[in-house]
């Protein structure tokens, strides 16, 4: 079983890790108060407000959900590759939408020990690797709003 | 073949039309920089900018290339149906990163005669349709950076 660690450094927690990583590079998501709350190998959740992210259906705005979905797959590569020396990439996502999401929502997503191992292995001998993600998007209440199903990739950065 | 109009009203273009709906429904996507610059029946062409909205790679945020192609399946409704008396909602999107967005993005999608005609029939006698978009974001060079497939509906307001 592999330990599972919260942070590889002094700079705080892999979430924290995340939102700064977001906040300085990707200005837009960080806006839209798209948020890492639980980071670890494996397993990431997130979180989107609906205030300020609200339709003219009084539900989340589409692009946020996806967004939120969009991030924890990102996210994930973290704990497995520094950011410091690999960036994370998406190239597909499917997102369905289940139901109007009318609080805050919830994004989970989960990698199984395997994929980790084999993202971590390429990444160090090829320098980049790919990996697939399904994100769970839930209201207040514990219900689905939206699925996705996502590709991403980890690059070295500078290749 | 379809007389194809710019306008059924005295409140401007299509495309007029539907900017004032997004800054009025959808804050967010407003506030992205999200635009209709082009809206007759069956054809629609979007804009988003980069400032503003660039991540850590130099290129266009992922959501925000969602949010533009996302926008244009609801914005090809509007010729269809009047949004005073029928809401575009959208049920699921794929989207395929292509290559980096390194500058403003167009996006461009079209419906075909036939579909126009059963949607605005469908939607005339039960209160809703469903129709497919397949969506094209393009670059200043005229580049495909990422393209879409989404399931969109029409549904009347009150039910």
């Amino acid at each position: 079983m592999t330990f599972v660690k919260s942070t590889d450094s002094a700079a705080g927690s892999y979430a924290d890790q995340v939102n700064a990583y977001i906040e300085r590079g990707v200005p837009r998501m960080f806006e839209m108060g798209i948020r890492v709350v639980e980071l670890d190998e494996g397993s990431v959740v997130g979180m989107a407000p609906l205030a300020s992210n609200d339709n003219h259906l009084g539900s989340m705005y589409a692009g946020t959900l996806f967004g939120l979905a969009e991030m924890l797959g990102g996210a994930l590569a973290r704990p497995i590759v520094d950011f410091a020396h690999f960036y994370p990439t998406v190239k597909q996502v499917t997102i369905d939408f289940k139901r109007p999401a009318r609080s805050d929502i919830k994004g989970t997503a989960r990698l199984d020990s395997e994929t980790i191992r084999r993202v971590r292995a390429e990444a160090k001998a090829d320098g980049r690797s790919e990996f697939e993600v399904v994100a769970e998007l839930t209201d207040a209440d514990g219900r689905m709003v939206a699925t996705t199903h996502g590709t991403y990739q980890v690059r070295s950065i500078g290749r």
